[in-house]
């Protein structure tokens, strides 16, 4: 095997042979988009796409196998992520259609449910939607107003629209394919509302028509995801049978006497959010795909075009430039790290998904962190992808050089399944209030309120390979000459970080009294440090996944290399971050410059292997398809 | 007149009355680009927008009234800015043809010329386009490879592409609207490479067909300016009369005799180069226009939308939060900032181009700060637009809320007149040589061996109001407790930033020899910290440019607001570059803290202004045109 196979190996992680099998089945299947199609020709060639996906197992992957799937989460989400390097179209769309609607249908709804839609769904015989963002509330899920009353005199839910703002909007197949909304609406009956509950409510006919009640229009044109048909929906009053109430968390009987097995209406709630983590995963891990689809591109891009004489008489390679190494490999090194850490996050997943009797507590860690990963993986694709689209110059403002399409089709990923700065917070006050049980939601109040004095313990726990990194941080040098590229060094400042921001953070927020508007004040003002949280506390875990990764890798020269590229990216991040290490006394001014002089260091030693690393992303020729690359 | 009114007025510039007669003559033309049409109909319809603009006197602004124009080149590149804040593909195309084609003909040719085709191409009876780029070269045009061979047995020229990579590429125009090209070639004569010059070639005839031996292509989708019809040439031996050579500065008489006025070809080179400044000018511009567009419509957004409850009882405007203030309001400060700093730059271009013997280093300079205020705009555009899109959500990204379009088509404002990063190093050369005769162009070598011992001296030369801004430094606090919303204060920071930069980075180069291997190596090894050079002197400029601004506006509450805008600006900056100034020891770590506290307090300050500060930037509300606002 050559170095960038053995690097494969080691960045592919458990589902490697996942991986392997999509790179080669979806090389076969013509995936690419084309922008000359119009919007009915895009969609209608996607979903023709996704047939063509239910015999590779993808679909199935992450059913039960009782219900007719192989029980396999983690093959799912890995196999959706792998969608990603071809069209991002088609990952949202099987990711609607498999992930979220399936999902709810799997992991909301009961024994009924699952007999006889799973089947069905798996084999695109039913096509789905899952129509929870309203116009008047994206973020604020428990705030949706679309109502689902109970009428005992003939057995049925009314699902209704209560306003303008109540309109379904931006949901995935509701323009066009869609048959059957799985549709989130406040569950009322005998007079009470029980807060959000999901419903399937069929909103088209055979002939594509609305059925009676049900108004669906289209989004159009968006920037980009044009095999995807966004749409809205209106109710109007809309009859369904009582049975069709996904019904695990909450039953309605007859009469319309209401049961749940969480007593808590708010932990209900979060439960039953809770149950769709693998959409979180999903996301965050293919817009980190999407990115080293456009990494692959501009570093092969880098190293063949030449421009303006460097060494006498002959042309420079855009990648010998240094401001060119800059824009590109620390975001390779990113690209890796972040790759380990999805890898690790899609291993617990699978481990808490596939348990009979899942520990809670590690449960609401998992979403937590799918939360924490989808952001920072996101933001990293809108970033990655941008420089990229750049560094290729004119050539990369051509459609068929496949970077715009990416830089389109993703950018919206950074604010679907939770806009990032929401999932941050979301971050930050599990932290904050050490998973308090009562603190669930996204409440500011309540977050200054339970800011823990504990939190400083909530750090450390729970890390992956946390013995191995510990013997690191333990045998560092001295603080008074650490080398930066010492990895216990690298760890410790890591952590250090996310020590000292958290426990600013918790006695800012404590100082808020009783008071609700006071303590909404104290929150915001310190909204951006609490936000500063999630995101740092992210960044160990990921520089922490990428440390057990290399320890796993069993090929030393790519263990090697891993080294280098896991210090390029600890490096990068510390001096993204400077002026906080200097400002918090964790790194003196001298060893600040030489953080940046350590970077360039490593730009120059990685810059010989860049071939090696983006043949270590294994992105296959297919789906490189940039007209530019020869 | 409004506070907001005030404002505009303050920040129209010189200029002003073209911005006002703009917004109200193309709020009448229905310019916003519509996503559903065909490339050929998009083509076709901003085809026929230019038409309407022609009875606006925009399109013959930038011309001397002998040749038909109106002399106001000042009004030219407003006026081209302007359009940007409708549609950006009818800018690029409109900047194509009067602008650059225009251009070339009215700045490179002479009488013949001018009387031929300049009147017939202000009034579109004659369309062109300008093939400057080719597919291998784009920088660096002096190597360009296309040749125009002179042939005294028929007096013609012949042009030719002798490979692949002198193909003509990205040319806006060549796919299908264009009829005569603005060729640039080498002129060889007599068996002599004379370098780079411009030719009229004549490449389609009355029925659109490429004319014999030309072979025009189309580069189809591009990730955005779906109006414009970008194509690519190439030429197997094309003859064009002797007569068709823009000879203002280089000629060939009919035995093929060549003569020009300027006897080193570099400098030849660089003074045609340098008539064209205009098309920097104006694309900077217009890519700030479109990010004032985003940020018009974000912050009105960020207004109206509520989310979560905050306020006991009370949905909070997104523009409350923390958080939406930190995205999107030092964002609105660096538009401010860049405006002043555009319309001094336009104040310049327009004295010099109407000045009977402008001197050659004031020249020099307004290329330099072309270069480098196109760089700093255009990147800002791409930062803003993008945080605007994701500052709006799932709202943000249907393509009729505008953003996603803006996004696409200004992506590329970055790349072309002059890719950033070349233009940030061609600014850093001219400092760190101080603007010495014989460096011209992008050698690095070049650049290493004439970095001047007398830099630090070109630093504070010709500034605007340079008086003015001295007085404010002298007064500044003492260093130990200084003030950080000092206008001196933040003036000096900026101005030992930019000195300390260049001082450093001229040791560094200089400690190369003579080898020219070595020479490049030095200048690779230092190149981020040459790039960083072009950076802060424009931040420099900018800043000046806008302190000088406020001095001018008459209105006491506008200029106070102006104030606060001008220092979350400036301290915007400094933050963004806080490792730096800590590592430099130009603000201590206590004071460093300050600098986040003290832009906090700015946002708290500016809050209740913001719909103020986005009716000062005056864009019409047909331009904003998202369905989202209401």
């Amino acid at each position: 095997m050559s170095l960038g196979d053995e690097v494969r190996r080691a960045i592919d992680g458990k589902w490697r042979h996942v991986r392997e099998q999509s790179r080669e089945q979806l090389s076969k299947l013509d995936l690419l988009y084309d922008p000359s199609l119009t919007l009915d020709e895009a969609r209608a060639r996607v979903l023709e796409q996704m047939r063509a996906l239910v015999p590779t197992g993808i679909p199935a992957a992450g059913f039960r196998t009782e219900h007719g799937g192989l029980g396999d989460p983690g093959m799912a989400v890995t196999g959706i992520e792998m969608l990603a390097q071809f069209d991002l179209s088609l990952m949202v769309k099987a990711g609607v259609q498999w992930g979220l609607f399936g999902g709810a249908i799997e992991n909301l709804g009961t024994a009924r449910h699952h007999e006889r839609y799973i089947r069905p769904l798996i084999d695109l015989d039913l096509l789905g939607c899952f129509a929870m963002t309203e116009t008047g509330h994206g973020s604020d899920v428990q705030s949706l107003e679309t109502t689902a009353t109970y009428d005992p005199s003939t057995g049925e839910f009314v699902i209704h629209s209560p306003t303008e703002s109540a309109r379904k909007d931006y949901i995935g197949g509701a323009a066009a394919h869609a048959r059957v909304a799985a549709v989130f609406a406040r569950l009322i009956t005998r007079g009470e509302d029980h807060g959000v509950h999901c419903f399937l409510v069929p909103i088209r006919n055979e002939n594509a028509d609305d059925l009676p009640g049900v108004t669906t229009s289209d989004c159009g044109y968006k920037g980009g995801l044009g095999g995807v048909d966004n749409g809205r929906i209106m109710f109007d009053r809309v009859r369904i049978p009582r049975e069709n109430l996904l019904n695990r968390y909450g039953s309605v009987d007859e009469e319309g006497v209401y049961t749940s097995p969480i007593e808590s209406r708010n932990a209900r709630f979060f439960t039953m959010i809770g149950t769709l983590v693998r959409g979180r995963v999903s996301v965050g891990g293919a817009a980190r795909a999407a990115a080293e689809v456009a990494l692959s591109i501009a570093v092969r891009y880098g190293l063949e075009r030449r421009q303006f004489e460097g060494l006498p008489g002959e042309e420079t390679a855009l990648l010998d430039y240094r401001v060119h190494q800059r824009r590109l490999l620390p975001l390779l090194a990113e690209a890796y790290a972040l790759r380990f850490a999805q890898n690790q996050l899609v291993a617990r997943m699978h481990r808490l998904q596939t348990e009979s009797d899942p520990d809670p507590l590690a449960q609401r860690e998992l979403e937590s962190r799918a939360a924490g990963l989808k952001a920072l993986q996101t933001e990293f694709a809108t970033r990655a992808i941008q420089e990229c689209r750049e560094a290729c110059g004119g050539a990369g403002y051509m459609a068929d050089n496949r970077l715009t399409v990416l830089k389109g089709d993703s950018d919206v990923f950074t604010t679907f399944e939770g806009d990032n700065v929401v999932l941050l917070q979301l971050v930050a006050k599990e932290l904050l209030t050490a998973y308090a049980k009562d603190v669930t939601g996204l409440d500011p109040v309540g977050m200054v309120r339970f800011a823990a004095s504990t939190v400083a313990d909530t750090v450390k726990e729970r890390t992956a390979a946390a013995q191995l990194i510990q013997r690191l941080i333990d045998a560092r040098p001295g603080d008074g000459d650490h080398d930066l590229l010492d990895r216990g060094t690298q760890l410790n400042l890591f952590e250090e970080r996310e020590q000292h921001v958290i426990e600013t953070a918790a006695r800012r927020l404590r100082r808020a009294g009783e008071d609700k508007a006071e303590a909404f004040a104290v929150f915001n003002a310190a909204q951006d440090h609490v936000i500063k949280i999630g995101r740092v506390h992210i960044d160990r875990i990921v520089l922490e996944a990428f440390t057990a990764g290399i320890a796993r890798c069993e090929d030393e020269e790519a263990a090697d290399l891993l080294r280098d590229v896991c210090s390029l990216y600890a490096l990068t991040i510390i001096e993204r971050d400077k002026a906080w290490f200097m400002e918090h006394n964790r790194i003196s001014d001298d060893r600040a410059k030489a953080v940046t002089r350590e970077v360039n260091a490593l730009l120059d030693t990685l810059r010989p292997h860049a071939l090696t690393l983006v043949e270590g992303l294994g992105v296959p020729a297919e789906s490189l398809g940039a007209t530019m690359l020869r």
